[in-house]
């Protein structure tokens, strides 16, 4: 099972690093990707390495994709090599897991229309006006796709993501 | 499962929210205890509600222990009802996991004689001073003791503890 989490500055720490440790718990690969290789710190100063470029990804090498959220999103969907890759993972139908503010990478992808998701409540109208159904749970499942609100929902969320993962190596 | 975690304000944000999150992925139980039951505050400024206060805990409720790290364990090893706490995990046998910092309160219990432990870099000394035997790994087993230096070993952490817990249920 090899992972990608694509991010950027500004991230939600717990979000990003809950499910990162749980994975490394579990023995997968995992990469992180931003605009460049290079450090990025999250909103509450916790920092990690991101080893890829987005323009470096070959999307084709990695089993899911998991979108963190915070302030990072609002970056990252303006990168076109990151949209790129979660058009890859629609397209395969390999899992996309996302939470909180995640979901506006996917929005900007174009990839929501007629999908059952859930994000933080802020985001929750421009998910609507792109198509998908709004659901205010703690996780919302729908096919390839896992989402959640905040960080509370980590227990949740995660119960769902290492389904996938299970299911997906 | 019923694990109870015992803390103070300025814990180390991850060291704490990482297990418990982790604990809930699982469907255990778990409660917080500090000196009062309120709100404490990590180093990098999460909250998390401490729902007992350490005198009105009953350890013979719990199944295991866990002792995370940041500041937090030079405010809760000079109360003597966490010490107490600490000392009935011991004697029973039931398993008491810690990180970083948190074995500082297993020297104040006197309990670490003749263990094999690890912790935070700058504890060793004094972990040594108290008799445990110190080991610079990831994670160390011994007995009904789990224990690791920093939030990078998490994943190695976790693996561990939740064998304990598996086996302890």
């Amino acid at each position: 099972m090899k992972i990608l989490i694509l991010s950027a500055d500004d991230f939600e720490d717990m979000e990003l690093f809950v499910p990162y440790y749980r994975f490394k718990e579990e023995g997968f690969d995992v990469d992180v990707a931003a605009k460049k290789r290079q450090k990025i710190e999250g909103k509450h100063d916790y920092e990690i390495e991101a080893n890829h470029a987005f323009d470096d990804i070959n999307p084709e090498q990695y089993d899911m994709l998991f979108l963190p959220g915070g302030k990072a999103p609002a970056k990252v969907r303006k990168e076109d090599a990151a949209l790129q890759i979660v058009r890859h993972f629609m397209d395969k139908n390999k899992p996309i897991v996302t939470i909180c503010h995640g979901p506006q990478i996917m929005i900007s992808a174009g990839v929501v229309q007629g999908r059952h998701m859930t994000c933080w409540p802020e985001v929750s109208k421009e998910l609507k006006e792109a198509g998908a159904v709004y659901e205010d749970q703690e996780v919302v499942v729908d096919g390839n796709i896992v989402s959640s609100r905040m960080p509370s929902d980590l227990p949740f969320f995660l119960r769902e993501v290492m389904k996938k993962a299970k299911v997906a190596v």
